[in-house]
């Protein structure tokens, strides 16, 4: 077991420790809610206020020509690619992860109109069965199919997250999208809780999807970002086919005709002020190795399942290969134990309806931060501090 | 014809005069742009800075229970409310208006199920009619006709923008909701280019769906709003329905149940940095006499009709009270006369094949704006400065 020394020498030696100091950090907090809501990168203030004050404040209207604007989806979306091993061309960001799954699970289904079954994980974050129970429901006669029973023989498209939000469960990507496309479906992977964390790689896939506020750091609800295939640009629908996705916008052509390449997948103006943070958040990942965010990953997980040991029972894998960059434990009270740590100024968060979970962002979580956030929930558990009324006290948002 | 004198003299008088110092003005521009981007607030910087610095950099992730992220597409929308004429509890903010006019016209579509006709106007802004046509190509089995037909005894919906982008000629909502509701169709009114120029009345609708980043100067891509009228609360129909529009968001259930009232037709994480423009530019609006708006507005087109006179063949409505807020003239050759126009420090914008277009925000357009603007547009005609090659080039976006 490591102690608290040899935590700090890891830091020191940590070939990853200068990103740390890219980034607003809180006095007296361990933050381990990276994986829900990244940090405030140091740089997004000015970022943010030029684009509010220079940008739109002092070019007005003509913003959409001199900053940019108007190819945000698209040279933010190129900027994303590497993140997840895929190269130009292939991302569109904007809007958020559940209208990009409206967005490939309809298009899709279209690509596979012989096929009327969509396979779903059940156990997957929600808003992914939602969107895809929606869908099902508007277009009629679909059957949607739990992942786990794993028949994909008739199905059109599956749908699974690379990493489980509660469990952080690891799919092998190459294995799975093999074994999809091998039985005739369509893979498309949600990467929120592995971008930014692990060595993203969804070339194979015929699409993905994917959040920037977690790992990536964009702030609270930063656009998401939507993969396809080069190999489905030229017959992919847009059901979402907003005059962005035209051909020509500004021809303001009476009908519908969908752009070359990635440009049909996108859909309206740019929520720009939010870009612009997430055009900062990627400022810090242009510059940092990919290749090292896994192993230091993997070490800060270790080393926090080793603190905790048997205090809690784990709901990760204990196959470090097998996790994403969160590790999660059971407690049946799971709720008070969390709100006494977050107290005490450890903060993690808690799944509904026994998850505590703990998010290891590789660019600024340190070795030492796990051991004293370990000691903290030792503490908390071994003294019953979660006991007390106070937090049993529900908030909005758990 | 008034004088200059006159509209200085206008403009002392003016009611509304100032609210024109809550905006930033660039010196030396005359920006008639403002039905496209409005105006940056003056205290929009500082509401960003603090959702980023403070908000997320200081609360983190906890900034969904105490800087009431979660909620802002409801409070958000309780404020946008009386601006479209209807009540609390009642529109949802978010997204973009294209994504709010699927929701609306599939939620149409399934109250209507009998009926396999929508009718969309074909000269609307084109977004309008292309996501009609995405969503109709995706469900397969309905027909689109065109608004000018006038018929709707077999419709399901109707789609019409109140004033139109580039003639700028306005419906009567009530006269035609009215029809339209009478033949049996739902009615959803797009009130992009009325919101915040006139007193937008849309409580008889079904839907109504309109953008915050025109006359409302909350920025560039600024989260859209849609309204839901509340007799079609229990019974419509999301079919985004992402995770922020489920009855209990965050007891993670495995299957989708719809939350009560407008929360239903929320999508997913609200784009907090953006909503934060919103919030500051609600802030003016909270302040403004409603009622005030439309005779400045009339005024301001009526004068800018008169000085402009015989030089321009005039696109818009003669009639004052059949148009909106911008005033739009025909030229064969729109595109360099604006950009001579706008060299000379009048902002207007083009609008293909021939349309030149000037917005008029009632909040921070002068009078004198209207009369110097007039003035460089006839000098621009007469000496023929538009013929200047430099002028000719096409930019991006037009």
């Amino acid at each position: 077991m490591l102690d608290r020394d040899r935590c700090i020498a890891l830091d020191a030696e940590d070939p990853l420790r200068d990103f740390r100091h890219e980034f607003t950090m809180t006095e007296g907090v361990i933050y381990l809610v990276g994986n829900s809501l990244g940090a405030l990168p140091r740089r997004t203030p000015e970022r943010v206020r030029q684009a509010v004050e220079e940008e739109w404040g002092g070019r007005l209207v003509g913003g959409w020509n001199t900053a940019g604007w108007y190819d945000l989806p698209l040279t933010v979306g190129d900027r994303i690619a590497p993140l997840i091993g895929v190269g130009p061309g292939q991302v569109v960001a904007g809007n958020s992860t559940s209208i990009a799954i409206h967005q490939a699970v309809a298009a899709a289904l279209k690509l596979r109109p012989g096929r009327r079954v969509i396979v779903s994980d059940v156990r997957n974050f929600p808003t992914d069965h939602y969107m895809v129970q929606g869908l099902a429901g508007a277009l009629g006669g679909y059957e949607i199919r739990d992942f786990a029973e794993g028949r994909f023989d008739d199905a059109a498209v599956v749908l699974l997250s690379e990493v489980d939000y509660r469990t952080s469960e690891r799919h092998d990507v190459a294995e799975v999208t093999a074994r999809v496309q091998a039985a005739g479906a369509l893979m498309i992977w949600d990467v929120c809780h592995s971008v930014g964390a692990l060595q993203v790689d969804v070339s194979a896939a015929d699409f993905a999807v994917g959040c920037t506020y977690k790992y990536l750091n964009a702030g609270p609800g930063a656009p998401a970002f939507l993969y396809v295939n080069p190999r489905h640009h030229a017959d992919a629908r847009n059901d979402l086919s907003g005059w962005h996705s035209h051909a020509e916008p500004f021809a303001f052509e009476a009908d519908y005709r969908p752009a070359e390449g990635i440009r049909r997948f996108a859909v309206s103006t740019p929520h720009v002020l939010s870009f612009a943070a997430l055009q900062a958040a990627l400022d810090v990942w242009e510059r940092v190795p990919l290749d090292l965010l896994r192993a230091k990953s993997v070490a800060l997980g270790s080393l926090l399942v080793d603190l905790v040991g048997d205090a809690l029972e784990l709901a990760s894998p204990a196959d470090a290969e097998r996790r994403g960059s969160h590790v999660s434990f059971r407690h049946p009270d799971g709720y008070p134990v969390m709100r006494a740590l977050i107290d005490r100024g450890v903060h993690g968060d808690f799944r509904a309806p026994d998850i505590l979970r703990f998010g290891l962002a590789p660019l600024y979580t340190r070795y030492v931060d796990v051991y004293d956030a370990a000691g903290t929930l030792l503490e908390v558990l071994d003294k019953e501090h979660w006991r007390d009324e106070k937090y049993t006290q529900r908030l909005a948002v758990t």
